[in-house]
């Protein structure tokens, strides 16, 4: 059998057929701004899944179903509600219906984004064998994902697991976040928070995206290895706050920040031990993903089949 | 069937039991402070259990079990890790292990003070029927379990949710808290915090508990007023962001400050609301607990049994 898995982000739309290994073997991807049509959108992307698994030589009847990840989609109504970055309007978006309507009525099933990462290195990555663990992916946003006792932590409504969104600075000059309030975690960690960090603190350079602060950073720059000292700290405490909660084995960290190494991680790790409650000390590791990028989204999303 | 109850605190150890209906059908107790010797300990209070089984004519062939309710007790071990404010001296003391040698063999659970309290709402109380729920304590400390998927999140050593250790605030003068750390959520909110708030702001007023504050508000007095607006405040703050963890239907609060009535409710479901991220706005209610406060401790634990 073969599962299906889906990644649906404001910029691409990536999909691709997994077997039960987890190795990719056909995938194709459509630019979601491309499609402002939602009807349209679900007929062009469900043709090139059918080209897909007719070019593997295989049919539905292999397709044990179809795992999608996507920004507030939530796991129990197979919708997406008010997600600010897609292109289709409307409060609620029933995307697991439409698909499974198009794709020979298949199974679906949605989660977000940072959910189906989690599932991707529970089932084939660095997470294997966890039973408590906390994905948190550093893309333009700071997603999470949740998993106690070898399950995803949904909470009552699919939303639960937003850990992006943990206050980190309370006071009034705090940062402003998409998401309408101020001094949320993403807006200091994120690719996006660091970068607003870079522009602030190096006057002169011109910063195009993290990478910039990265290199400057790896080339001695001590301001840029200060504002990854100082994302690593903020990052570090809120970690720490997030153990009181589910006291985890591990965080495993994903996405473009992530692969800084220790210009991030040293400063991360740190800052998580010297602010630990004291019963938690020395007792959380902190992993990076050893996903491939290319694959990790449409892994991760094809995993919520097996669950 | 019965089940027993304890409820070992820094000043009392309550112990009773509870039939399947949840009725505290006898119960007794020590001055935990008494007891420095922790064989005497044991020995006394398992004497004053056997006397009240005995009392209530029936036989150790009748109880299902002793569930214990401690501080810092971890739920898989059966043992209470340093804690503070108990007399005996020890890293890790074998209690489950201890009080079922001399309590004819019988199974003995233990899990924190506010995990048991946890269960005793979901079990006997107003969290009878809800699946995802955040129990919070606000006694001499701020203590919480958390329920998701109508179980008890223990995390990986047994101690997860120590929710009154999130940092509320970071500055440097922030307030010092038991476990070490600066601006625990428990340095404010618990009834303890509140007396030290109440020291600051109420000059020439001797205040001996938390209980003079309520009076002087209930009087009228403004500075009072605030002081439990301000509690409430910060309060409602740390819920909003406990729900990004596990999207809780409800937190249950009890303890003496609980108390207050809407003295304390309002600015914390106010403040809860406001600092809410937009996605779970007005779904998490904020009950507090009807169980009699005599009853409580002893019901709870003693529902570990049933679990």
């Amino acid at each position: 059998m073969y599962a299906l898995g889906m990644d649906i982000g404001g910029t691409n739309t990536v999909f691709g057929i997994v077997n039960r290994e987890g190795t990719v073997i056909g995938s194709d991807s459509v630019k979601t701004q491309d499609y402002p049509d939602l009807e349209e959108y679900v007929n062009t992307v469900s043709s090139k899944i059918k080209a897909l698994i007719e070019g593997a030589g295989i049919s539905f009847d292999d397709i044990a179903g179809l795992g999608i990840g996507a920004p507030n989609a939530s796991y129990y109504t197979g919708t997406i509600e008010k997600a600010p970055n897609l292109p289709w309007k409307g409060e609620s978006i029933p995307l697991a219906e439409l698909f499974s309507k198009q794709l020979s009525g298949i199974p679906v099933k949605m989660t977000n984004d940072a959910n189906a990462a989690a599932l991707g290195e529970m089932t084939y990555g660095v997470a294997k064998g966890l039973k408590h663990f906390i994905m948190i992916t550093l893309g333009t946003g700071v997603g999470s994902g949740i998993v106690i006792d070898g399950k995803m932590v949904y909470g009552k409504d699919g939303f639960a697991g937003e850990l992006g969104h943990l206050i980190v600075d309370r006071s009034p000059e705090a940062r402003l976040c998409g998401c309408g309030r101020r001094g949320c975690l993403e807006t200091y960690c994120s690719a996006t928070g660091m970068i607003r960090t870079a522009r602030e603190r190096l006057q002169g350079v011109t910063i195009n995206g993290s990478k910039d602060v990265y290199d400057l950073a790896m080339q001695g720059n001590a301001d840029a290895i200060e504002i990854f000292n100082e994302t690593g700290r903020r990052l570090g405490q809120a970690l720490a706050d997030m153990v009181v909660f589910s006291s985890p084995e591990a965080f495993v960290l994903f996405g473009g920040l992530a692969k800084s190494g220790e210009l991030l991680l040293k400063p991360t790790r740190e800052a998580m031990e010297e602010s630990m409650m004291p019963i938690f000390k020395g007792k959380t590791k902190l992993l990076v993903s050893t996903l491939k990028d290319a694959d990790a989204a449409v892994l991760g999303a094809s995993a919520l089949v097996w669950q």
